[in-house]
């Protein structure tokens, strides 16, 4: 309710609260257990739960709608302030895991170099805050990325180029994965080079005289661009630069370079840094460029786990390279953020999906027949087309996203154990998982981060007018979240590359049988050379009849879409020429991997926690309604690829979507429900739980816009309007030289 | 160049300049031709040229990349000072087009009630103004809203509703139209009521006694909502009230409330005006949403062309309305911002495309052999795939886009002829073109605004990070673009609307032989019930042969999705239930006229102004790459609907598409350059017509944030993060409670 509201309590015609009790009232869902299978297990479920309530009522953490009024100047303050508060919590986070409160200060003993008794900080220390950091991308993506670029680009960079040593020394005597002593920054990208990281211009030359590196930007080009915290926050970078030895060029490797003083932020010389300036989102980052001129750091500061440079006084100094493993460790400083993005694609795209559902059950507009109510927007087929489907996106993320994180943590502990121990055999198999962990993870970022992208703009429009208001979340959202579909690998770039991967292995198993069942086993089992015989020599039709069916076809859509693409380069040997269909392939994998991973775990005794007969239905139609609807998004394909007759598309998939989309509706709050986010962190007003649309919305602008300081009275520019209503007729104000009367005298 | 660019002259690797000339040098095609043919004529396009090059360097109205970082009150201030700036030009272009600029003050005589001898304003006189109107919304979108709310809302719902006499005294005497004595809003939308205008619930209540009316928001949902212009600005508004009259309801008819007074700007009694605050674009426009307390008007005040109330004292009053009339009033206030969102379409779209195609001819990235120069990122064919079909989009929608505009005005004279003259006859006439013109305006706007947010998201991505840069023009124009598909009419309401005429159209012509050649034969050709008879009989295959056969398709499509939906609603007798159809055939439907008017255009010996065979034959390759993209992208249907078979999307649809992208490719910059946007007006650095990619963008970052103030030194918050770098140890800061000494001690 609000001041300013004369409510009739009587009306009957717009009661939103009305419509979305009604529909909490008649659910027969389960939401508890969907929640559990969405959080991945009760364990995680509850962890989430503990750190939403703490973040969303942290006194400096908690967002408003206020936030969609901050300036840049604004959000990066606050933003900082969050930073420091995070660091807090990073603190109690990793005592917490190690339960240690008492007698001895843990993280004092963390960071004495020279305290051999307690076990450094594990991935396992960190994953708790990890998870906190994951959860406040949802409220506030600048937030995490902040800090996201210091402990995971800046961190990882670190772990994975570093040696023990210098992981220790940087990460935890500095104090850096404590976001203490040291902020870090993660200086890869230039002017002119992003993606082709190999050809980045930056160079660092060693002089042997003063056993030092010599960091320097040669050009406009290479300037550092783009590098989040550089502006304003970070004393140290870890900088991609080329490595010169002795007038030799041994390409991109890391270094640490300090860039400021850390107790006054003052640059060090040699260092210019300014700010990149307004962005399309997240403001609140202080993305940064930096130039270097003749820096000068000590030897030790290269990341020398795969590339070491020896002092050799009176000779030429010398450089080793283990190529194999630098390879690989530049595969894994940039695959975190991959998997961070495939988790925040489920959180975020459920955020969206919660505000949207909840408008449409309440907002009502036209009648059947005059003088009848209006009919609420879900009731209307068409939005039902437009709201349902992208309800079930996060669902369908969500298995994927969990699995996918989890093989990411084994993998890599598995790479750190093996390369401490040198252990050649298992690093093989590490590399080999990469691999594969590398087509996962750049397919489904860039397959999940477009979809979400899309369903923010499609649930926008489905808010019509009130989806446009800054304060119904949805702007700020696209704009924070659509640069995760160019940074860190660009979508296109990634799902190129990934999709040439998988034509190979698709190649290589049809031609040679290649296959190898425990690796491949995980998500392309359509390679097994088995299933590609099947599906090539069996001329029945492909059904649609069992669960399975559903994950099924998009086997078959790939395989039949890469015998295609095989052909088809065989023939032009131009692989770049298949390049529109190779996105596909990446999207088909992508849509594939997790139908098959929801497919598995809701069938799975152990790992659903569905045991509600009615709820594990709807979640069967929730997967059944994703299937349909991108078959349907891709029926030129299908029909084109004969994985699907025209005929099946007419009377098979699109009357069964439209079908689904009814019995959807029927439980679409409960569904959004289900994903239990409080209403701080949807900060939307139409979206709030108790569903008092129009009361809530009104009171979240009034408490921004007060009325009687801004609105009524006198506007601040009020002159400037006045002068021009009221200004003089136009030969007055010129001193009415073009009368005729004054023209006459002229003419004399 | 730029002082803090270390450049090599040298350098072979990063040149974009250089590739940028060399396109210009090797191109065969005349683009001052090709400007004409976009333009539509040589008059058209002179005048666009002098109004650009007058905005672009009028010191108030110019725009550069400072805009990108203005907060929301410098923009609205900013704003006012360019409102005034136009209403000085308005005035000039007035005059311009009487050729009067001496003697008598022309405007003046305007002004003035009793003068009957200077004719009034007609569209001719501000066919200047409207298109410097049209062109300004293409540098500054906000600006033009503000404007074209009074002016094209305000003002169009005065024109379209009210007397000759209530025209006069509002639009000119008042001096409405000048932009002087008042300015106007349009409180149309509620909080609870947008696209169902008949359900708006503010109330205008007659009192016989007094002879005025009573304004009235009953209810919080009724408060009007998103006024634009009302926040700070409008002095009046064109109120959409429910009229109420001896307690029966006559549904929403239209009132002038005067809401400030225009030379303080202080609210009227009993009006209350809150502003709507932060949006995801155009914050510059001060939206605002009012409530009405009694506001007492005189009953003159309500726009009574259609609806009069007439006094009656001693007996009941009485009011007479002319339904039919009535009701095409209502078709013609929305009509304009609909016709013009059009031609936005078309001159948005280019600007982004010229953008994009010049980064994407200078941007180099990844060399196809170690050693070689990386390659022009144009150069790969998914690049090619990504770019050039949106450089067609604009191409396409231009010829349309001036066709709708002129049909729009000239349909508008006849209405106003004849309404005034009260000639059934005519009216009968205009009612159905002005209902073609709804469906077709409808069509376009959904379809072309939908098509270029797209555009600026497709390409925004083809810049990579660049692209999300606040400077580059993406994000700023995405975020004004996208509520041209909400607001004016929902383009998926829009595309129902205008779909379900079309069908209705299609089954009268189908089953009862009604088609009006001379009305239909503009938009609606493939309703012809010949040509209907001959898609349906016909077996043999559709062809891609002749140029005409490019848009002929379309129709043959068009049909095919009609005649299943028909035969769909005539089993389920659920219209709505074809909506996901429906909104294809609205699409279809623009797809078709676009193409229709391009050919027809480009074919005529006397319209198409290109006379060089080159040209010529590479507008036709734009012809065929418009259709074919769409053709691809709507495989699906295609194929379902039998139109197309697999083997021809396989075989004919996707070899030509990929055939054309390298050949449109060779002239792409000729046809970008071809838009003729000066730089001011891109405000753009990566697209600045001199290629200079790096340069340009680095001193337009500099600019806005020089690097000694802000970035270098300290930050303005760099105590903040001092102060959590430097913390001290957990125990310590906490006063070493924990510690096992003091346990111990406390367990005592």
């Amino acid at each position: 309710m609000t001041r300013l509201s004369t409510v009739n309590p009587d009306a009957t015609v717009l009661d939103p609260q009305r419509f979305i009790k009604r529909e909490r009232d008649g659910s027969a869902l389960d939401i508890d257990q969907i929640n559990t299978f969405l959080e991945s297990d009760p364990h995680a479920r509850d962890l989430t739960h503990q750190l939403v309530d703490q973040l969303a009522h942290d006194p400096v953490i908690k967002t408003d709608t206020s936030t969609y009024d901050l300036t840049k100047t604004e959000q990066r303050e606050v933003t900082v302030k969050k930073i420091a508060r995070m660091a807090l919590y990073m603190e109690q986070d990793v005592k917490t895991v190690r339960k240690h409160f008492r007698d001895t200060d843990l993280l004092k003993s963390m960071q004495d170099l020279n305290d051999n008794t307690t076990p450094p900080l594990t991935n396992k220390d960190l994953s708790i805050f990890d998870k906190r950091l994951s959860l406040v991308a949802n409220m506030d993506p600048q937030l995490s990325t902040r800090i996201g670029v210091h402990l995971g680009l800046f961190g990882n960079c670190i772990k994975g180029n570093g040696t023990d040593e210098q992981i220790k020394y940087w990460l935890q005597t500095r104090g850096a994965l404590l976001i203490k002593g040291i902020y870090g920054c993660f200086a890869m990208t230039e002017l002119g080079h992003g993606s082709n990281v190999a050809q980045l211009q930056t160079t660092a030359t060693y002089d042997q005289e003063s056993d030092t590196f010599v960091i320097n930007t040669p050009d406009l080009a290479a300037t550092k661009w783009w590098i989040g915290g550089a502006a304003h926050s970070a004393t140290h970078t870890a900088c991609y630069a080329r490595l010169k030895v002795g007038g030799k060029d041994y390409g991109v490797k890391t270094f640490v370079v300090p860039l400021r003083d850390p107790s006054t932020l003052q640059l060090m010389p040699g260092v210019t840094i300014g700010d990149i300036g307004a962005k399309m989102g997240r403001d609140g980052i202080d993305n940064g460029w930096i130039q270097f001129r003749n820096v000068v750091i000590p030897r030790e500061f290269m990341l020398s786990r795969f590339t070491k440079v020896q002092r050799n006084l009176g000779g030429q100094p010398t450089v080793q390279i283990d190529p194999q493993m630098d390879q690989i460790s530049g595969y894994s400083a940039l695959l975190s953020g991959r998997v961070n993005m495939v988790m925040d694609s489920f959180r975020f795209g459920s955020k969206f999906a919660t505000i949207a559902t909840r408008y449409a059950v309440g907002r009502q507009q036209f009648s059947e027949k005059p003088g009848e109510p209006e009919k609420q927007l879900i009731d209307y087929p068409l939005h039902q087309y437009r709201v349902l489907p992208q309800i079930v996106i996060p669902y369908i993320i969500s298995p994927a996203a969990f699995s996918l994180l989890n093989y990411y943590y084994s993998t890599l502990d598995e790479l750190y154990a093996a390369s401490s121990k040198n252990d050649k055999r298992a690093l093989l198999v590490v590399g080999q998982k990469l691999k594969n962990l590398f087509i996962d993870s750049a397919s489904l970022k860039a397959t999940n981060t477009w979809l979400v992208a899309q369903l923010i703009d499609e649930l926008r429009q489905t808010c019509g007018g009130h989806g446009y208001s800054g304060y119904n979340a949805f702007g700020k959202g696209y704009n924070d979240w659509v640069v995760q579909c160019t940074w860190e690998g660009d979508n296109n770039i990634l799902s190129l590359t990934s999709a040439k991967s998988i034509l190979k292995k698709f190649v290589d198993s049809a031609t040679k049988g290649k296959y190898n069942k425990e690796l491949d086993g995980r998500s392309f089992r359509y390679l097994d050379p088995q299933f590609i015989r099947k599906v090539f020599t069996t001329s029945s039709e492909n059904k649609l009849d069992s669960l399975y069916d559903y994950t099924n076809i998009w086997a078959v859509a790939l395989l039949k879409l890469l015998r295609h693409i095989a052909k088809q380069v065989e023939k032009t040997k131009d692989l770049d020429g298949a390049s529109k269909l190779l996105v596909l392939v990446s999207k088909f994998h992508a849509l594939y991997v997790m139908l098959n991973t929801y497919y598995e775990k809701l069938n799975s005794p152990t790992d659903s926690y569905v045991t509600c007969p009615k709820t594990k239905e709807e979640l069967w139609k929730v997967y059944k309604l994703f299937s349909l609807y991108f078959i349907d998004k891709h029926a030129g394909e299908f029909q084109q690829f004969k994985i699907l007759s025209p005929d099946q598309i007419s009377q098979v998939v699109q009357p069964r979507l439209l079908q689904l989309l009814p019995e959807i509706r029927k439980e679409c709050i409960a569904l959004t429900d289900a994903f239990k986010w409080p209403d701080g962190m949807l900060n939307a007003p139409i979206g709030y739980y108790d569903g008092d649309i129009y009361h809530n919305y009104f009171n979240e602008v009034l408490k921004n816009n007060p009325v009687e300081k801004d609105g009524a009275g006198i506007p601040p520019y009020h002159k400037l309007l006045a002068d021009m209503l009221t200004r003089g007729d136009e030969f007055e104000r010129l001193g009415g030289a073009n009368n005729a009367e004054i023209l006459t005298k002229l003419a004399k």
